[in-house]
């Protein structure tokens, strides 16, 4: 049932150590059938060099198996969370990737210093609060998800826009139009978080990015305007 | 003679440069037969690439070579009195992996900062005290493993709840059930090691993580209501 | 058309991955035959594992696309505009290599402190000004080349003599009489940039290199009394 | 010719850049045989994939090419100014590798804070002077050479207690018993300037390693009473 579902959450899962955003089990990435209201996600704590498309699980949006063997993902409740919230996206990826989970342990966003940001973001890496004690002790991965809401309603930010988050205390989630470019996203994410780290180094009262050239590399992406890549 | 826990050891050494943690013939694993008192043990300063289980020396809870044609690591007696003091563990990982050994020469405990760390230790990775010069000029090794049994004697810190330490002015040590156990913990150690050193980069001041996301995160993990991973 | 043109254009441009300076697609290498004004360069946003010297898109010196059915690098008028004012150039390279694009975020030169650096560069690498709103909302790519050339030649410096710059808020770009040589380069601001950034972390108040030590290393790299390598 | 020591000198070479020591074509190794009082070297500037054992250069203690096409390493003086002073070595290598050129830049010796440097260094790994303008515009390879004797003449160090030194403004030396081992320690002073690095940032006024700790390691692998590693 839903293979191509399934390979396509395996490919991204596969996708994390090979860009080196994952140690040891840590991470997990899912994709949706937005018409059955499905998504594949990572089995828990399975090693990735023994993972197959086969053991990704499917779950339904009320959180019920649909099918698979083995258990989910711890955070599938985080991942479910998500997909109901923000109806435009179609894949979810965690990872523990080094330089932004260091952002989101030290409670800071990840500041716009440049074009490479600027090409992803549409602005600073948001950070959520940290949870309370209520909501760690209940259902801590759904309230994961429900923080990360929060922050974007908050703001009323568009999730296209800023296609991922710090959660404090813990680690990036990134998502996309497709679990494939969820997957860029957590690259591009790490990325941006090691240029700010040292960026903050050479210059600890730097400046972010001008609004004007944040907009152009944005734009330069993304909407009807934009102009890079192929067609 | 304990083949399958020779070949248990040897899987354990020859993955510590695979996972970056070894540099040149630093570090060292070893796995106990309880049963029998004997632990398999690398050779000493033995190049891991030309390493064969066979080279494994078996050594027994008193100290003395059981087997094997090789001198066993100069690092034995430390894993003999851990053995001999933490009855629960079944293999000692010993590596000076950059970031952990960073902390253990800086004389600094790794502080708990987020639930990547909480995931594997109930805590701070803990840090002994320097060894006195009488220490250093006897049984060296053999007083290596008694300061980190004493700093665990000291806190009443249970060894499954606290997998490793780092020894000041050396490196790390980590264990665990099994000796493949310890060696994941020392990719976690040096891991954690590293997103610590960079959130006090990025805040000199950071506290701890709240005890109550700590104890969540490593219940998930450890304990009767772990439900992290397959059953 | 141009065969060769546009596989050395190619050989360039995977070299960038390969060497650890590009993430996801970002940077680009572009290679000119000077007789005909006409440059190779790299389709825009094409995954570096799926390029092939045939993708390879030419442009002349007017900007117009003379061959090629995929769109070229969103920045080929910055390259155009380098290969018409340093007439010496054969080949740009575009990275955003992690310590290089990290000075360039952070406002900053690369100052020259030792030796690795003298053998590339005559001095520090240097960096342009912010474009203007003006610049930006313009032909933005085009402008980049502009505040290049403009900073060369406030200070009258010699593009071989200086063979890369970086764009502020952006990142790196090298050139070179080959492609070839471009890549090399790029590879070198990496390396000094790394370099010059962990010897600011040791020593904020360091001065650069002494003028005489400077000139020889350079000296003994380029010009009529070179020395290094094969003749 | 000698052809077992050209072989010896070639796998040195390439072993630098296969543990990471090298950049481009900057570094090279050397091995003498004492009885002839001549060496092979790599010769200057050629890439290290395309280094054959046959392009090895044979040089004798006067300087004199004794046999090769291609001309030897531009540092080749410095080789013979340090195969003439320190009569006990058979081998040496110099690399840029990073944090330890950086700290020759920076114009610090590496501070020994730890076991691991111990295991190499009988104390801090030393830094020469700042060359002079004489010195630098006349042999300059020859006077590198010289301040790095001068080093270990002012403060009579032995140079297989201290096998490797920085130059200042430019990177490290390393040598040993034979070129092999010289190796083996240009890895370990890199690996070390990387933890004293590090360490550095935990705590800037770290103080160095207990006399009498520094001495143990030591001594566990060096001189009559090591006993580390096979017999």
């Amino acid at each position: 049932m839903l293979t191509d579902l399934k390979r396509e959450a395996y490919e991204a899962n596969i996708a994390l150590p090979r860009h080196g955003l994952i140690n040891l089990t840590f991470g997990n990435a899912s994709a949706i059938d937005r018409s059955r209201g499905i998504f594949a996600i990572k089995p828990s704590g399975v090693a990735y060099a023994d993972l197959r498309p086969s053991h990704m699980v499917l779950v339904d949006l009320e959180g019920r198996k649909v099918e698979g063997k083995l258990n989910p993902s711890s955070d599938t409740p985080t991942h479910r969370r998500l997909f109901l919230a923000f109806k435009k996206i179609g894949g979810v990826v965690h990872t523990h990737s080094s330089h932004a989970t260091a952002f989101a342990q030290a409670g800071r966003t990840i500041p716009i210093f440049g074009t490479t940001h600027a090409d992803y973001f549409n602005g600073d890496v948001p950070l959520t609060r940290k949870l309370t004690e209520f909501e760690i002790s209940g259902a801590y991965e759904w309230a994961t998800g429900n923080v990360i809401v929060e922050r974007f309603l908050a703001d009323n930010l568009d999730p296209l826009d800023f296609p991922g988050v710090l959660v404090q205390r813990h680690a990036p989630f990134t998502w996309g139009p497709t679990v494939a470019k969820a997957v860029e996203v957590a690259v591009a994410v790490e990325c941006v978080a090691h240029l700010a780290y040292m960026s903050l180094q050479l210059n600890p009262k730097l400046r972010k990015i001008e609004p004007e050239l944040l907009d152009k590399h944005f734009k330069r992406k993304h909407g009807p305007a934009a102009y890079y890549g192929q067609k």
